[in-house]
């Protein structure tokens, strides 16, 4: 299942999938070449997903410590969240929160593709609602950028 | 793989799958109660992608011929479409074109979930980018709305 | 006066009314199958205008205790807090400030419609402005959804 | 009834009368001084929204031939039109159609508030929806600047 | 050099020159008729950058003490703000920060255009990124409104 | 006059140059390793802008015939758009239209910084405003992308 994998699709069914899925969807990501990561990061206040990410993928070495590869980083996670928002930005400012697993991968867009060089993709997936238990719904958002 | 679902992973993981897949993620799909539609359009016209998800949730029979129904479609359609955009909105007014599979889904927020009623959910997923052949990058959008 | 009404236009009424008018216009709306309430939120903090409707909505049963209904309504505050935004969006974060009065009204979108069932019509209306007595200028905002 | 008016309670009220209010809101408006017009404007063309109002209030002479005058109004019409889009921009675009009302209404913010000069309010009032008869809900979006 | 200026022009220069040039560009606008103001704010809380501006504005009486002029202000710095945000609004809650000088200038639109009036240009130029240390680039943000 | 020079300040004095003073700018900022250009769009149509941008930026070999150096001029682009627009999208379809000189520099952030690489600016600088002659302000917008 899954047999062609492109970066945005690495990232995003990392983010859905359970803990058995995990472990096979990362083998075969990293087989043709990818570098994975998952975390989770819940929040009403949007800042702590960013520093979430940043934390990580600086953690994991995703990025150099050079401005030019965190400001496309910082570009992909500001358009998952983006994605996430719908439109319509904010959390605790309009009074939703979020629980969000984040997936951050780093390769070439589609398998092969050595001409194009390295590019980071940012998933954000999960649920956003009131702050009521079980009032929620899905949400997802991808950002991607060269790195 | 994905055993376990939720109306925005079916409409998600049905978005990215290719031809053999589907056919399972469709069943699996099914059997917990979903229904599904997968179509595709091509647009730098936005008002395309609108048109072709309403055009196939109607002939499909995802909503009945009232307002409300049309309403929540409408606004699952406006979301996708937000999220695919990350926060800067258009197409060919900002000279991108796009090429996306929307998936149209309907049933319960969770399986087995009867209180909180029917929902609907709509992806698009694809490439976006420049109009010149292979300058293009994934992007994914969901929305979702009780119907 | 005003006596072809409709959901949004008992809302707006209503949160334009003073006292003595407020009492004649319930009664119109109510005798034409309308639930409406109206309450007052002054704010710098756009959390508190999402938590004072949802509070008063919930008190005074325009939703019940589900998610899809609750949903409905926080669309329908949402987008009367970015109608009386205008497009830019946020309150103490631009160092503006806003005293409003809110309504919400729940029936049909017009009288004796019964066919394409209830709704639920939000209106945030006051005035918006800088942190100085006087400095402010009226703001209005319209939300409806199906519910 | 509606007996302490300001500016943008002016344009509401007459955006949303009927042909025999309409008189009577006009009078007690012109009484304590406002200048106010009323005009109907039906698009999926958002430019033609802007063309209707600003073609009517040069024809009606609620602004000098000047550019400050027309920016003034400009940005008011660009408010009243972020005011019924909600936070999501586009007519056409996004496959949706408005029937509005516009309501410019020129005098203080207050009756008798000399001190601070004149102000334009302009108002768009009325159903915004699919292309197909019927599916619509009321919008409303006023802007008000310092002309 | 810069021998032809012009409000937004003088607003530019003025925010990105040295201590040196300051004296020069200070001294051409001024022949010219401009009223000019520069100042610094730093900040990841947006209202700071907004509150900053306003004083500075109030204490170099660059408006007059009654809220149309104070409204013109207010939009040419949330303008100013918009810019330097390019579309994706927020400093803190992106997890960004920045370090602006801001520039006021008064005057006609070009020099010597006494029949148009007199208009408010507010800049704002400086860095803005991660809260690291060097991981930032310029941006700008200009607003115009007549006062 | 303008001694210290980066990036973004290149790209914004030579948009505000006369003819007399381009040469000047020009000369400074290539004897500090920069890549400069100058051109000019008109257009109620935004797409126009992006076009008339990505077809000088290729053919003057701003950037190679692969993706990721497109996707960086892109982005650099529809900052410098979004900043024009100032948080409220749009030319034709709210009625205005823009005369704008645009320049590209491509170099390092900071003269003389190798360790952080080869960035891209875009500024977009000129009038924005009504289709009538005169009825027009200044505006700018700058997008800076590593590339």
């Amino acid at each position: 299942m899954f047999e062609s994998l492109s970066i945005g699709k690495v990232a995003m069914l990392l983010s859905m999938s359970s803990d058995s899925d995990e472990e096979l969807i990362r083998n075969k990501a990293e087989a043709q070449g990818y570098k994975v990561f998952k975390g989770f990061v819940g929040a009403m206040d949007s800042s702590k997903i960013f520093a979430s990410i940043e934390t990580a993928a600086k953690r994991e070495k995703f990025i150099k410590n050079i401005y030019r590869e965190e400001h496309s980083l910082y570009h992909a996670v500001l358009e998952a969240y983006e994605g996430v928002c719908r439109g319509q930005i904010g959390l605790g400012n309009v009074l939703r929160t979020a629980g969000l697993v984040f997936t951050i991968v780093k390769g070439s867009r589609l398998p092969g593709d050595v001409k194009d060089g390295s590019w980071i993709a940012v998933v954000l997936y999960g649920n956003m609602g009131a702050p009521v238990k079980g009032y929620e719904h899905e949400v997802i958002g991808l950002g991607i950028y060269p790195v």
